[in-house]
């Protein structure tokens, strides 16, 4: 979830500031517009890693705007008036009101978080509030509200590096909030129920936007980007209640740097090494499957990755491990028409393997947004909403006791033109590539940024994401399996 | 919540026979339409009281309907497949397609019921249970489907003579399900519990209908009535995705009878018995508002009920016992601007009262169902949704400890009359009768479903209505009185 706010986003300063002439007059513009309609309000909340620019982002935004028509909330230590009322009592209060704009910096999601960390509140609780907080911004939207969720996001080592430069600065130390963040569990504990909690509330209509805070040009710049786009959409859709689903919601990065680019995709194995580190994980996977404490659990892997990646190759080499009793592969095409007369995760549901089995989906349910995003194959609102119901989907898996391994097999652009030339070329491969494979290519940064979203909202605590660097069939098949083994022994340790 | 099932509700078998022959001839129609669009699935869900009439419900529709085209699937014990999967598994694989009715007798609510009567699992499971339900409605709504909620009811002395005509029948006898409904607990608990899944989930998207089951007819006819109605105009309405939220939800009683007409409006007291309970009243909530565990706790009263009523003088006897200090009093009229630009409930809550403090409102929140829903004020979608938002809104309160009474005064037609000409001839009088006051009085038969409606999906266990018999100014102001003292005392002894 927070894969790709920690691959070092930045931007120079003279890009950022001429940018940042443009981005203020068209944000005033729409800020004066939103004040004209009066149609509906803006909340925008803000959370995340301390020290990862989330002050500076609200002055800044109060810098950049007419600061007459924001409100700034930081719902600190609450009033006497506020305890002796219902806790959500003080939020409603300062809403803002149509055609205004409300930064809540320090708000619901902060609070259950902090209570959390520090170990006040336990799962069950954090759950409810996580459901009233889902409820509460539902009813926002209802009601009309457009609201951005915000989450600024630190590595482990950008913080302390962060931290260290804080503690320098007298004048600054007031930022530092009541968790102790030099602890490293602080963080840990952080960003681990921060998962859940992004995981759960990010939402078609109110989806979090995770951004890198370590770079102040790309921070800003970006926060004012999602702003402006979303605010400019939901000016221009005139229909009621609720603007619609964010329409811009997923931009590509600022920078051009994305996930996958943070990927060597110049690892390799020799021969020698391959051979011997295959036989050895295929041996591992075969006693794991063969292990008692395979009845509690099942497994899952789904493979995805660009066209010619190698996905097929990758799926041999862990079936070839396996007694065919206990493993099925799935390979998922266009729907049947009894799948289309079906909810969208339903002809993925009907595969899930029982206890002790192992289930490899050759592509699966992320085909809603890769392919069908991309392609344009379902409305937007569909593949919007798709993410979080992917990862509901998964929690389920996962409660029962369900491995899920998630691959997606990444190679460069040449690697893949000469891959499909070598499959035009040599005839028992020619099935293997149409012009569709041709057409695809041309989308190639249309996938990139198709996959990035795909990480950031659907790569979680539960059923994290595995890339990898597939230009080396014989690195990448490795991987695949040293993953998968992994993840079963972790499951079997937890029990 | 169950208030108008427990009122004997019955249709004559004449009327009966005559209206199931034109039923079951739209029913059919409406079937085959829905098998010829094949853009949606209807899900039909049963729940509700032990002999209530759900198994014989179930054969009718499929008597009533082409049962080539309905799944009946009843999920008793779990198959081994089934064990062997995440426990939302077997609904997935037995959900209706596109075209098609399913009828779910048994289903997930039933079985975090059980759960929870059985004691196998605590509130906070159940709450997950909820929400896990909550959360895959809406996904199956968010695809189109039609989703139909019914519970049949009985009350608790219907419930006994059903059982004992079950117990005569040693061919019915199978019928009895695995909790023992003949303990006294079993339905006390079930009803608790109930009220709690209803409240949580009753959705817009997918509303709950309780149906009276103790008279066959009845039942039968109504239950049929609602999915003719909601299928016709899911039917009519091509967007997608979601049909809408159901467009007939809420239709009147078949017989004519409202929970209002059970009231017995001759109660009375005559002006001695008055005085002597109004003074006894009066210094009891004089009393428990100066108690110290007021400290913990705060009041909310609403009121609500036909014009001349008799609101304001009930409120008067009210604050008659009070310190000024600790009451205010919220006339709610039409909002103003500022509160125009806010969510619907948030004028409400900027009068939620601090800890040991009263509020009293004047008319309430419940304008939205009442007035807005019966002069068309508001859209249809927004007093449907608004219901759950209401009922989550009291939660919030009742579980900061706030006590809220809710009263709707009800008086007759005759009665209202009679008030208004008086009215109208007492000059200081004059100022509270307008020509508004008699249009609304067209709309009588509007305001008495409406009111059905609303205490059927808004009187929680939580926060539950009261309805006074005002026709008597003189009991309706004790009745209130004494409702208030004893929701307070009750509080108290909870802590």
């Amino acid at each position: 979830m927070f894969e790709s706010a920690e691959i070092g986003h930045s931007i120079d300063k003279e890009t950022y500031e001429k940018a940042v002439v443009e981005l203020r007059e068209a944000l005033l513009d729409a800020q004066f517009e939103l004040k004209q309609q009066a149609r509906f309000p803006v909340l925008i909340l803000i959370n995340g890693i301390e020290g990862a620019g989330k002050g500076e982002t609200v002055k800044l935004l109060n810098e950049w705007m007419d600061p007459r028509l924001i409100n700034v909330e930081s719902f600190l230590r609450p009033t006497d008036e506020e305890l002796s009322r219902p806790p959500q009592w003080r939020f409603w209060r300062k809403l803002p009101g149509k055609g205004r704009i409300g930064i809540f910096f320090g708000n619901w999601y902060s609070q259950m978080l902090h209570a959390r960390v520090e170990g006040d509140i336990k799962d069950a609780r954090l759950d409810q509030a996580i459901n009233d907080a889902e409820g509460f911004e539902r009813m926002l939207c209802d009601e009309g509200a457009l609201i951005f969720k915000f989450w600024f996001h630190l590595s482990k080592k950008q913080l302390k590096e962060r931290l260290k430069a804080l503690e320098k600065d007298p004048q600054r130390s007031w930022q530092l909030n009541p968790l102790d963040w030099k602890q490293s569990e602080v963080y840990d504990r952080f960003v681990r129920f921060g998962e859940r909690v992004l995981r759960r509330t990010s939402r078609d209509y109110a989806p979090w936007y995770v951004i890198e805070g370590a770079d102040e040009y790309y921070r800003s710049l970006s926060v004012g980007r999602i702003i402006l786009e979303g605010l400019q959409a939901a000016l221009k859709h005139k229909g009621r209640p609720r603007p619609q689903p964010h329409a811009a919601p997923l931009m590509s990065s600022l920078d051009k740097l994305s996930l996958l680019d943070s990927l060597d995709l110049s690892r390799k194995l020799d021969k020698d090494d391959y051979k011997e580190q295959l036989a050895t994980e295929q041996a591992r996977l075969s006693g794991l499957m063969r292990d008692k404490r395979m009845r509690g659990h099942a497994l899952m892997a789904v493979f995805e990755g660009n066209d010619a990646a190698g996905k097929g190759g990758a799926i041999r080499r862990v079936t070839g491990a396996l007694d065919p009793r206990q493993y099925r592969t799935v390979p998922i095409a266009a729907p049947t028409e009894e799948e289309r007369a079906q909810p969208y995760l339903w002809r993925f549901w009907r595969h899930v393997p029982g206890r002790g089995q192992f289930t490899i989906f050759d592509r699966s349910w992320y085909g809603r947004v890769l392919v069908e995003r991309v392609e344009g194959f379902c409305a937007e609102a569909d593949w919007l909403r798709a993410y979080s119901e992917i990862n509901d989907f998964e929690e389920q898996l996962h409660n029962y006791g369900i491995v899920l391994v998630k691959f997606w097999l990444s190679i460069d652009k040449d690697t893949q033109k000469q891959r499909f030339k070598e499959r035009e070329e040599v005839a028992f491969k020619r099935y293997k590539i149409t012009d569709e494979d041709w057409r695809n290519r041309d989308k190639w940064d249309l996938y990139v940024d198709a996959v990035d979203d795909m990480v950031d909202r659907t790569s979680t605590e539960i059923a994290s994401w595995t890339l990898v660097e597939a230009n080396d069939k014989r690195y990448a098949r490795v991987k695949v399996l040293r993953t998968i083994n992994e993840a079963l022994e972790a499951a079997f340790k937890k029990g």
